[in-house]
């Protein structure tokens, strides 16, 4: 007998058939004998409409006020959990951030968990209960209600499995586990059984969108097994039911590549001529800082002439055209002569615990790009993760390129 | 300068450019230096929407979890209003129930105020903020959301008046007034300026459904004044707004008839052939206080034989059903031949405080009706109300006829 924390995101619980299928779930978890505490996301789109209202009154709407508005969805989904639930003779209660409580700090839209007092769900789950959870909301020390930032669900999930003393967390989703590369491109793909937290840590945080990465660190950090499953697919106890988040152990390193993830977010920008003198990154990268822009890989080009260089990083495309702004407007501070920017990028990488021990990983990648004639634009390496930028129309070819020459393909 | 609580019902923040309306009277309403306490109810449609969505998952939905689910409907509109009254430069902050506290019983879907903390809401109108309350909900002393009923939002909005010691409490709706008869149906029917809380109440629970009758007991109990105003059509500060509901004073017993009210939510009874023996009234209504039917009317015919008897009684359209069967199953209990029903029924109430001291109201409204023909079925009367059953078809007929018999024809 097992203590369980079960979550279902938004496509779950989408709408009333779904719920029940869900809570089916759930209840043949109980059916076996375990204890459930349950997280759900909002319907898939409500939180889109809510936040559709707030923008509707004002631009700008004010961070508190469309915490307490969007928060009502997962509200709303707990509750039809805990009636599907009861429909199905368990006794189940639904219960929102502020009950438990679950409380954060006061970083509306994007609150960080500070503490999760599981004393009464603990009690409630020992009568007998099933606790349903609703996720991505807390509550702040002066009782206000903060969301938890996209994707926060799975972050309460996790957050709630460590403070609860949970056996796994079990993550219901709508794809049935983590693959080696995105299946709709790379059709070889194959589904792991097993990860590692680091890796799973690298992978989201690099594009994979199976997990949100800061629920992935918060697995990390307590040690907390996360299994990803299908609401769809997946049959509760089925012998390989998804794929388990959990301690690397050797089975892991049979092969250096565990996945390869990739990311349309990234846009690259390079600044040109840029006169190379002391100080010169730090001024460029603080203008960036200074106008809220994050950069990702940066690259400086060894100067020719010894007196200029062209500085090229890249930053999410959504921050593209407040970049180039604020660059331009230090332009006489920093001296270039131009900025060239591109959109159609890709960033494709490397994840693999094994490729601290295996030398040669980059250069097997760099060798299998360039046979196929795809050009690297800038490059960026960390001890379990090898990255590239590229053209994006090369994304399918790279993709099945590199699953291939690094024995991912299925079969 | 005031303080004023101010409601905006389901109709009057029923979409984005409503609660901007709505909110720019609030803030017209500051701009003339008072201090103000929004309380609106769900945006209209939402609060059924979400029922819908309850009665999807199963057909008897506990109903602490209901609670839970349609409180978010006055969640999200309460900071709407927020975020709309930020927009025209105010401070603004919504307030769900569990926040002020707004402390209930446990009696989910209809649970009763029991006390309402005044102290943080009064200090942030004593800092210029607007508080925004979310209608319709409360807490329980436990922690649980509960509901106030259909209507309930009118009930919060007095109930914080009378806590917060408010010198008016306005509630905006969609029509702009209490009028002396349903315009609809009596064409020179006119808005009254002034009503006494006592003839509302009575109006109110006869079948205008201007204010929900708990909300005038609540003004009544407190003395709170009431404005009832249209968001649509009302001028904030014109002389002549919409309708008061305050203390009973001089001016209003000119017209001995203040309103009539009439309601089509009833069905009468008619048992036949009962034995008249004592305790026999006990045990028909004792069954159907069983069967959990409220009786309105009861009206016993006068036995010619002294043997038998007939019991006429109304109750609501949708208890109709059940009350008979219950009766029927006690049939050799009873003592009767048969039932007869009539759904085809309308009750026509006159309401005015004048009436305790004119006599000779009811006589003229009998002959009102004699005069066209028109049967009347059963009669009631209170002090201050005379209400009779007729049948539906005369409806109009019968309101025209009453409304210029007691001279409340406009012109």
């Amino acid at each position: 007998m097992a203590l369980l924390v079960v979550k279902f995101g938004g496509t779950s619980v989408g709408n009333i058939e779904r719920i029940k299928n869900a809570a089916s779930k759930v209840a043949e978890e109980v059916r076996r004998g375990h204890k459930v505490a349950v997280v759900v996301s909002a319907m898939a789109g409500v939180t889109d409409q809510l936040l559709g209202y707030c923008r509707g009154v004002t631009p700008h709407p004010n961070p508190r006020e469309t915490d307490a508005i969007i928060a009502t969805g997962e509200q709303v989904s707990a509750g039809l959990m805990a009636l599907a639930l009861e429909q199905r003779g368990l006794n189940a209660r639904s219960w929102q951030g502020w009950q438990v409580p679950l409380k954060t700090d006061t970083a509306h839209n994007k609150a960080r968990i500070l503490d999760i007092n599981p004393a009464m769900l603990r009690a409630r789950l020992e009568q007998g209960e099933v606790a349903v959870l609703a996720g991505f909301q807390g509550m702040t020390e002066e009782g206000s209600i903060t969301t938890l930032g996209r994707g926060g669900s799975d972050t309460s999930a996790v957050a709630l499995a460590a403070a609860m003393g949970a056996d796994r967390c079990d993550i219901y989703t709508d794809v049935d586990g983590v693959y080696t590369a995105d299946p709709r491109i790379a059709a070889k793909a194959s589904k792991l059984s097993k990860i590692s937290y680091e890796e799973m840590l690298e992978l989201a945080s690099l594009g994979a969108k199976v997990l949100q990465t800061r629920s992935v660190e918060m697995a990390l950090r307590f040690r907390m097994p996360v299994q990803v499953l299908s609401t769809f697919a997946n049959e509760v106890g089925s012998d390989m039911p998804g794929t388990l988040v959990t301690d690397e152990d050797e089975t892991m390193e049979n092969n250096p590549v565990t996945g390869i993830a990739h990311s349309l977010g990234d846009a690259k920008i390079t600044i040109a001529d840029v006169v190379d003198k002391p100080g010169i990154a730090a001024t460029i990268f603080g203008t960036l800082a200074k106008a809220g822009v994050n950069v990702g890989i940066i690259v400086q080009t060894g100067s020719k002439d010894g007196i200029t260089t062209n500085m090229s990083c890249t930053v999410a495309r959504s921050d593209l055209d407040r970049a180039v702004e604020a660059l331009k407007a230090e332009q006489a501070a920093i001296g270039f002569t131009g900025i060239l920017t591109d959109s159609s990028v890709v960033k494709v990488s490397l994840v693999g615990l094994g490729m601290r021990s295996r030398p040669g990983i980059a250069a097997t990648m760099f060798k299998t790009l360039a046979d196929k004639g795809i050009n690297i634009q800038l490059i960026e390496t960390s001890e379990i993760n090898i990255s590239v930028l590229i053209a994006e129309e090369y994304l399918e070819l790279a993709l099945r390129s590199l699953h291939t020459a690094f024995g991912l393909d299925s079969e």
